[in-house]
């Protein structure tokens, strides 16, 4: 049976994005941010939302470039940990023991140990409330090797990304089993 | 070893958003869409990117209106059907057999068959490129009882939804495994 309920911010999944920025003190941070997702192909954009509180909405503000970094799964309490503190006064690389690498392509770090990382540059700010869309043009990606495809693209069985169930059960889940081909399998329903 | 790559709009997961809409002849159609998420919490919004030559761009932008409907894995066929025809030369909801409800709170069908639905107005559009991202207040979410949790939150357990891997691997993939909990298994990394 179908009921009508309230608004609800539920998606599922959520992906689980962990943003690298520099401080204006040249500090490496990272936090954790569900709200997000690809906003354009050509030229090739990400979005992800932010509180104006967080340390990140201002260092993205001032740097003009962030990280998105996809931690694998066995990297889940680090990656609940610096969505849990703040960067304010919490040194989250240090604590976490996870290292900063400085990109190449953007003044933001990278988080070593996670399989790859897409380098941003600013274009643009949506603020709709208590968030702020922050739309990166993606200008590169850093991916470990051994997480590629032949055609050298990160391949999610072998990066094993987080996913973030959303509210209801408020958890994170691994990747399940899969089930079709995309862009092929709806062929099937095609009258002949 | 770590790679530097030109820029890829590879995210995973990505969500498998199943936009509907109504056309200016009242006619209702759905289409895939991957690139998308949560966009704020207060007002709850929601971030689609759609491309010009689609039907639902203009559907929405005449109807200021759209749901968001998420589908459980066995309609996998249905999902990427909708992706890969035009609603311009196509009747995708007799073609595929779903059912068409509409939304009383917002000028957009939902599809009937699938868990549940976020009700959309749209707010805001934001032109990028090839993609224009069309922002929605979230009015309202529409749900089957069965898969809520006690808090009548769609519970990403019972819902099932599809996972769309991203390029690497091109496929539909299941949830998994549940991990740990979210805003809480990182509190472990905290110093006493």
């Amino acid at each position: 049976m179908k009921i009508n309920l309230p608004p609800q911010t539920t998606l599922t999944p959520c992906p689980v994005l962990i943003i690298g920025t520099y401080g204006v003190d040249g500090k490496p941070d990272i936090m954790n941010a569900a709200w997000g997702g690809i906003a354009c192909s050509e030229p090739p954009c990400i979005s992800v939302s932010l509180r104006k509180e967080t340390l990140t909405y201002h260092n993205i503000k001032a740097a003009k470039a962030f990280t998105v970094n996809i931690p694998s799964e066995k990297y889940f309490r680090e990656a609940d940990f610096v969505g849990l503190v703040s960067g304010k006064t919490h040194d989250k690389f240090r604590e976490t023991g996870l290292t900063p690498e400085k990109s190449g392509r953007v003044n933001a770090p990278i988080v070593a140990e996670f399989p790859y990382a897409l380098e941003c540059k600013l274009v643009q700010l949506v603020d709709l409330g208590l968030h702020t869309m922050f739309i990166g043009e993606i200008v590169g990606l850093v991916a470990d090797d051994d997480v590629l495809t032949e055609k050298r693209i990160p391949d999610i069985e072998k990066v094993r990304p987080l996913v973030f169930g959303s509210f209801g059960t408020m958890s994170y889940y691994g990747i399940g089993r899969k089930i079709a081909a995309a862009f092929s399998v709806g062929n099937e329903l095609k009258k002949v």
